[in-house]
């Protein structure tokens, strides 16, 4: 039987600009694209706040894929804007406006029934309130945590308090280089492990994703995209597919922490493809499975036997 | 029967200086990094130009790599130098100085040994001159050719005449960006493809390489490295080791473009671990086979059958 996930984290409505066109008020925030890719695999459970003025069809999208929205909470206000260009290199963007509004009083309450979840992501928030949740959890399986630039910035000893009761972490490559003050990405990780969490991803964009574990590294490439229209979610859907995979195997084995890479890696592909969650939340098993088989076709190891 | 390569290009001394230390006259250019790679699988002939003052000990370290030198010219004069200094990202960096002295008035003249080669490697020098090297071979089995962004920039009608007479093309992300106007990585390398190429490696650095074939694309990871002495010649390696394996295959069918996709990253890796080819040529068969086994280790698909 499949593990509960519950996730916490931001839900926004986005502007957003990419060399590929501009759209507003789309659905977005960290919870809602890992909550839906985790979806696929596990019984989600969502923490999350948003306003009044946040849109049924957007509840309705969560509802649809069984998401338990009885920890969202429907706060007076208006819902999390945020606002951000994307360069033509898609891994440089740039915050036009970020409007808190219902999100600056938040504090993530718990409903009882979400309390025996097995495994927590706590998505991309303040850490502050990510060690909230923490509080109201009974004895999950498994702590993950996705962070950003921003919380090192100005959050940092929320950030590393924190990180000690996390056991695996998901920044990006940038992100890895801040936190640890370490250049090589190797050396990086390394330095981010001894801070709490014994497995450290780090997100690569276009370039892919790296797992360091106790059983060394994986390294996991990125789908070929001939097309990019929004990475805006890519790195949130990676952590709820990630986990998802985890949470319906009900291990997390260095090999199923591998195989988790590669969902991760998949569900993030197909976020790219629209701006918001739209077409992850209308993806099928049969999608999911054959661009996993793409993604083996264009990386799978070369040799057969011996190689040298 | 391992098929012949020849290996036409540049032979430098090298000024470099990364955030790991600094070099003056180290042997590099890059007929020197691919002879060597290529000269572990298969007979490799060298063409290049050297002046009087070029060491000997440089000559004996192709000369104990068993590679045929009649095609070594020595001219009067300084042999061609370069000098570059690396930035914290080593994907980056700035020419300090260009001497070309012996080299500027070098044009290729092929030993009569040296015409029934099977391989051709046209590494990174003047696409006028890598033209002239077509002309005096037989019937190679492969043409391949290297370049950089100096020769899109300066000589570009050269470089697109003599891409109409190669197979397959070596070239970076940011290169191929260059040529073909497309920012995207598959547009790219598919508008690369119709200037005549039907195999093009896209270098990405320590982010890997990517093969577009007619088979589809393959994506190569590169090793992760805990400290990058200084990356120059590592994608000539790289090119020395892939049509070094594909000579000791005697193939070059898709799957052993995809093995030499593994083989020229191993190669490449060892190269950034000091400054100069000494390390690369001092590697034994089974240094390589250990780190074509790690590569596996870290790179491997986790799934053992079905995905989904």
């Amino acid at each position: 039987m499949s593990e509960r996930i519950v996730v916490v984290g931001s839900i926004a409505l986005d502007s957003l600009e990419t060399p590929e066109g501009k759209v507003d008020d789309a659905v977005g925030g960290s919870a809602s694209y890992s909550a839906v890719a985790a979806s696929f695999f596990s019984p989600v459970r969502l923490v999350a706040v948003v306003g009044r003025d946040f849109p049924e069809s957007a509840v309705e999208l969560f509802r649809a894929r069984g998401i338990d929205l009885e920890g969202l909470e429907f706060a007076e206000g208006e819902t999390f804007r945020w606002g951000g260009r994307y360069h033509t290199d898609m891994n440089r963007r740039d915050t036009l406006f970020t409007h808190l509004n219902v999100f600056e009083n938040f504090h993530p309450r718990l409903p009882a029934s979400y309390r025996d979840s097995e495994i927590v992501l706590l998505a991309n928030i303040h850490p502050a309130l990510q060690a909230e949740v923490l509080d109201q959890v009974d004895a999950p399986k498994l702590v993950a945590l996705d962070t950003m630039n921003l919380w090192i910035d100005i959050a940092l000893d929320d950030l590393r308090s924190v990180l000690q009761r996390v056991d695996l972490l998901f920044l990006n490559d940038e992100e890895a280089r801040q936190l640890s003050g370490e250049h090589n990405l190797v050396r990086a990780a390394a330095a981010v492990r001894e801070m709490g969490p014994r497995t450290v991803v780090v997100k690569k964009g276009e370039h892919g994703a790296v797992l360091f574990d106790s059983d060394g590294a994986y390294v996991q490439p990125a789908l070929l995209l001939e097309r990019v229209f929004d990475p805006t979610g890519a790195g949130d859907a990676f952590a709820g597919g990630f986990l998802g995979h985890l949470g319906r195997l009900g291990r997390t084995d260095p090999a199923s922490l591998r195989q988790a890479m590669a969902v991760g890696t998949v569900l993030a592909s197909f976020v790219t493809e629209s701006f918001g969650p739209q077409r992850l939340a209308a993806l099928t098993e049969e999608e999911i499975g054959q661009r996993l088989e793409h993604l083996r076709r264009i990386t799978r190891w070369p040799f057969d036997g011996a190689v040298v």
